[in-house]
């Protein structure tokens, strides 16, 4: 049983504010694809929009600009080892998803394959062309059509991490295979 | 008396990459400001690069445009209050330095403000003018000239996360003011 559940698109840049390595998600033509990917942010709350690094030479590049669509996927902490696993092999030459018994649901608007199982949130994006940006620095521009999350970790806006709900905290890669999990929630007050 | 110590240009991607909140120092004739942003991400090892969102309404981008640097500062978690302060205020009105009583020590290539006290590292980035993605996205790409680190929390291109260094961990914000840290490391193994 799923216990994803969608998220006000005014709240999409919450779910990768904080950091998290993502899956990016895409597919093209009866292919599919995913890849790990530390390097994303929001660039605008309203319209949601983000930005995420996507190599020119990597698989997932090549499908994101035929389909023009992906999916950025925050896998969970169970999930560190799949997530630095398809950050390392290329879907050129294997179905990421047959070898790692992944399932995806497509997303609601373009189809593109979006994982659930151990994941915390997932976000639909559309790619909002930007040649130049794109091949100097490798980074894709895109707008979220739609996203969810699991509402045992966030819901109504906020994320809530708990000693139970670990397995669902975000990962966020140091380097070199390293992963961290957020904790310790701090309230900032006035100064 | 500092701990900080050069980091390789190599491994400044290491500092931001696992998504922390950052201050944002910049300045111009004569004029100082720091600023709180949490999206910003590395988009290149070689030569070192990243991009910042860093609305045109600021102060800070008026500066960073006149000047064409800026330095990223990572807070470490005694300096919650202060990130979320300045990220409430106008540099426009108010000298923030002055007010939070910062000392900043000047950039080795720009004399751009760089932030050492509670801060577990800095990057002196040079501005790489893209008026279109500034413009549309507010993002700002940037190349990295200099990085130095608290010795005691990254030193030989990794962050070492231990209870005695915690007042010195990067926070990442989830939104509304609220702020993690990040612990519990995990190394990925193959699957």
């Amino acid at each position: 049983m799923s216990h994803f559940a969608p998220v006000e698109l005014r709240h999409a840049s919450r779910l990768i504010n904080h950091g998290p390595t993502v899956l990016v998600t895409s597919s093209d033509g009866g292919r599919a694809n995913v890849m790990a990917a530390a390097w994303s942010m929001p660039v605008e709350f309203t319209p949601p929009r983000i930005a995420v690094v996507i190599d020119k030479h990597t698989y997932t590049r090549e499908l994101v600009m035929r389909s023009g669509h992906f999916g950025l996927c925050l896998p969970g902490a169970r999930l560190v080892d799949l997530t630095h696993a398809v950050g390392s092999e290329t879907g050129r030459s294997i179905d990421k998803f047959a070898r790692h018994g992944l399932r995806s649901r497509p997303g609601p608007n373009s189809g593109v394959p979006l994982l659930e199982d151990g994941c915390a949130a997932w976000l639909e994006c559309r790619l909002l062309p930007e040649p130049h940006t794109q091949d100097a620095y490798d980074t894709c521009f895109a707008e979220v059509l739609a996203a969810a999350a699991d509402a045992r970790i966030f819901s109504a806006g906020h994320w809530t991490l708990r000693p139970d709900n670990a397995e669902l905290h975000t990962i966020h890669h140091l380097g070199g295979g390293n992963f961290v999990t957020p904790s310790g929630v701090v309230q900032a007050v006035p100064v």
